[in-house]
């Protein structure tokens, strides 16, 4: 095997990259301008010594904090928990959320040995108590596992002077009816909001 | 802009990635081993250094000479001529050529200043003569600067006795009439083929 099919190879592993992507990718570096295939060779070869997750939050960072839990205009009693730290920029990106997060870095799942310790739990249960937090925002995926994992949540929570809600699910904006699945639907209807006139 | 950002930022570049699966792969890699990613990083560093145009022919190859050109059981007296070194693994795969290859690294375009020297095509001549090459095949891509490549090429063998022939364009192989373009209708009418019986 040579340097190209060893390349196509390890870029094919990635995920969203098949065989013929991975190709065509590799025939475009060979293409590519030299310092372009050594800045992303580098960065590549590097980004786990340089990013970590934030002590704080699990957020990913170049600091041993992350910009929004050394941000002090950021409010303290509102915390949102989400599965991945990817999850922390979409939110982000909606400009939505004025809080602080708390990233899991996965979901329950019992048959795969992730449980309540293995996701640090508790360790969502003190920061909130530290931060006096009024208001935990679940932003797990409406999977499965993400909706047991948000009901865990909640429970952990049930002698704490915590108000627990958890992101609506139900259309999206912009999607057509004869598209949706039915869950999305069927969920849709029973968290219907009355129109006021 | 930090590390992580950059990351992405690179990716974003290759073809075919857009910022949301450059990000998607930037969140993997922060969750990979270790030892993948600096195998990939150096793989991306070293491919130029590693990989070059063959000296006969033009398609990519570790070595000098490439496999095929390297490989005394290839057909020397038939020559396909292809636009990219891709296009070579592309025809390869479909056992349905054994002779050998010559890659352009690109088409007439006049405008952009590539013109017949630019793509070398002098030393397409010079190799079907040293190696009494009876038929070349163009396999340009079927777009206005193919055919156009095919067409100088052509007129450039008119003086050799040197059989020139055009990759057939039609309907694909297990495709429907109803998703065809017009242009491939059209032109698989044209080269429409007498049924034996």
């Amino acid at each position: 095997m040579n340097a190209l099919d060893q390349l196509i190879e390890l870029l094919a592993r990635m995920p969203g990259l098949g065989k013929k992507s991975a190709g065509r990718m590799s025939y475009w570096l060979l293409q590519a301008d030299d310092d372009f295939n050594q800045a992303l060779g580098q960065a590549i070869s590097q980004i786990k010594d340089k990013i970590h997750p934030c002590v704080e939050c699990g957020n990913y960072s170049d600091s041993e904090r992350c910009e929004i839990c050394a941000n002090p205009t950021r409010d303290q009693v509102q915390l949102c928990v989400v599965e991945q730290p990817q999850d922390v920029q979409t939110i982000e990106a909606t400009g939505e959320f004025r809080g602080i997060y708390h990233v899991l870095h996965g979901v329950l799942a019992p048959l795969d040995g992730i449980g309540p310790e293995e996701l640090g739990l508790q360790n969502l249960l003190r920061r909130s108590k530290e931060h006096q937090v009024k208001e935990i925002i679940i932003a797990t995926n409406p999977t499965l596992e993400g909706d047991s994992t948000a009901m865990y949540i909640q429970r952990l929570f049930k002698d704490q002077d915590v108000k627990i809600s958890r992101l609506a699910t139900g259309l999206p904006v912009g999607g057509d009816m004869e598209y949706a699945d039915t869950l999305s639907i069927a969920r849709s209807f029973r968290a219907r909001l009355a129109l006021e006139d």
